[in-house]
């Protein structure tokens, strides 16, 4: 067995695990599932009541004028990037370097709609307005991940989207939001989605990470634009007979967690100063503005798991089940915050940040 | 309300429908659900034990070396083309004019890879060796439907099947099955799956048509070819991180479902018989070769329909709620038959079949 494993397992085996909502397990659906009459009837190609409602319910919390369900997010913002080119007759668009289409889609955008993404920014930063004044080359979109996931889950401040926006429309980029966690980084903002997306011209929004749902996600825009990506949809292989075991829990969750959202930020914040207070140990951003923040570790991947092992065999509490290699000497893991946090015990939550500061402090 | 809705409104409420396997609706899901441990672990993007077993299962089924599941059956089978066209670096296909890709997916295969085919046989007719043998341009794949959706699912025959494989594998043309319907035609076949699909180079097969899941597919071949499917598969968004409530509703119903198949074929030929003894009615095929066949009426959509209405109300037995005009003078529909159809008490059909031959001979 690796090391990787032995985390995985020694994780899977704490009684309490201080990060998301639980197991993804088939009680996640059955969940969501119980109080729904049997008797209700399926969508069919995309139509019918139960996706009906929902995207209308979602059109209006984003304040779009339509919404399409789409079985995932990498379906979805391809699709939005590919309607936005064609609008504009020019296969460019602008995004961060550590954008999911760049790094966890076996270059879709590239290989199935031959897109040239222009990389903005450095990859340790987010996208500022110099960075969209400065580019060299027209673009027909811009793509703004709001936070920006692969760095912690930082954020622009409001006025610099404000900024960006004012810049985009002048100009006539397109601009789309992937909002994979925009509901996450709502009670940050103080605004809501509506408040956001107005900035923008198209907006994806993700049912399975702060929501906590199956799978799924929306595509929100003008009509004309929502009603094009539904073709695409079909072409994608998206337009699935029945998507309502994803919709029906997009929605049972989305009821149960949007409101706590600004919980998940606060514990965020508590937790991440825990970390800061350890030797060798600093989160990214210093003070999260979500639910989620990276930990990184002055010490080895291989040093850093022994500790984390022990950790929790000795507290009953798991930080993490996977952590990843920066360098020899470096390495980090992703904090997302959800309803297991609260369960957690404060005075055992003390203990493991004793143990790890001792043991930190040991290995430097 | 159009006429349309009316027949659809009357089929609603009939006591029997003697087509299909019931309302798609959310029972569907809860019934396959119910015995399943709500502690076993989700699918995570294309991994896990649930995704793992039912892939193996089906591969052997299909006598394959490997299986993949993807959320619809147009995403599978673009895949699976593209795949073959980059192997012989080639981008061209041949399949039939009533092909699924060509008149279901938004041209999908032009689209997203394009992909350019070439229309073999007459429209009415399945393709043949001839049709094969004398196309004038090279191609990279041949995909053949079976049965043949769009004209009632017809068959070419097994003879047929072999000589066409055999000359293919001669050319260098790789032969894809759409097998959507697979499993409803193995009867007639009197071959196993495994037997028809070893004339084939990859195989697509579904689950919501005589199986009645909920939605999902399989692609099946060799391990190198499917391995490439799964990056096509996450390029196009079908790589979701949990498949599962297609996965066990698809596993279930197949459990259900497939030792019946041969039921409803034979269900099927006595009911295209109780057709073709009325007058002005015949079905294509005249005997069926699957669970499927489609009823030509020579009279107008608008006649034809009040005739139905008038069964339906007189008899309680809905044969469908969707009538398609050919042209002025002659409608048909589709038939698929499923569970409902044993349901139906003879006596009651036998009634409807005295109303339709008395009706059409009074409008001819």
């Amino acid at each position: 067995m690796t090391n990787k494993n032995h985390l995985s397992e020694a994780f899977k085996q704490t009684k309490h695990q201080i990060v998301g909502h639980g197991r993804r397990d088939i009680q996640t659906l059955k969940e969501a599932l119980k109080d729904i009459d049997g008797q209700q009837e399926s969508d069919m190609y995309g139509t019918g009541k139960i996706i009906d409602d929902f995207q209308t319910k979602m059109a209006r919390f984003l304040g779009k004028e339509a919404a399409v369900f789409f079985p995932s997010g990498t379906m979805a913002q391809q699709i939005a990037l590919r309607i936005w080119c064609d609008r504009k007759g020019l296969k460019k668009v602008a995004y961060h370097p550590l954008c999911h289409l760049e790094i966890h889609e076996e270059d879709g955008l590239k290989e199935l709609h031959h897109i040239e993404p222009i990389l903005l920014a450095d990859k340790n930063r987010v996208i500022q307005l110099e960075d969209v004044v400065g580019m060299k080359e027209e673009v027909s979109c811009l793509l703004l991940e709001l936070p920006q996931r692969e760095i912690g889950g930082q954020l622009p401040d409001y006025k610099t989207l404000v900024s960006i926006s004012t810049y985009c429309r002048e100009k006539g980029i397109k601009l789309h939001l992937d909002g994979a966690r925009l509901f996450e980084v709502l009670p940050y903002y103080q605004k809501t989605a509506a408040e956001i997306c107005e900035l923008f011209d198209s907006v994806y929004v993700s049912f399975y990470k702060g929501i906590g749902g199956l799978a799924g996600a929306i595509l929100a825009g003008d009509e004309s634009f929502t009603n094009e990506s539904k073709v695409w949809k079909r072409r994608h292989g998206g337009d699935l007979i029945s998507l309502y075991p994803y919709i029906i829990s997009a929605d049972y969750y989305f009821e149960q967690r949007l409101h706590k959202m600004n919980q998940y930020y606060q514990e965020s914040i508590e937790l991440a100063s825990l970390f800061n207070q350890c030797h060798s140990v600093s989160t990214i951003p210093s003070e999260p503005v979500s639910n989620m923040f990276h930990v990184h570790f002055d010490g080895s991947k291989e040093k850093v798991e022994a500790i984390l092992i022990d950790i929790y065999q000795k507290t009953g509490i798991g930080l993490t089940g996977n952590l990843r290699e920066v360098n020899k000497k470096e390495s980090y893991y992703e904090v997302s915050i959800g309803d297991r946090y609260a369960d957690v015990p404060k005075e055992e939550l003390k203990k493991v940040f004793d143990v790890l500061d001792k043991s930190m402090r040991a290995i430097s």
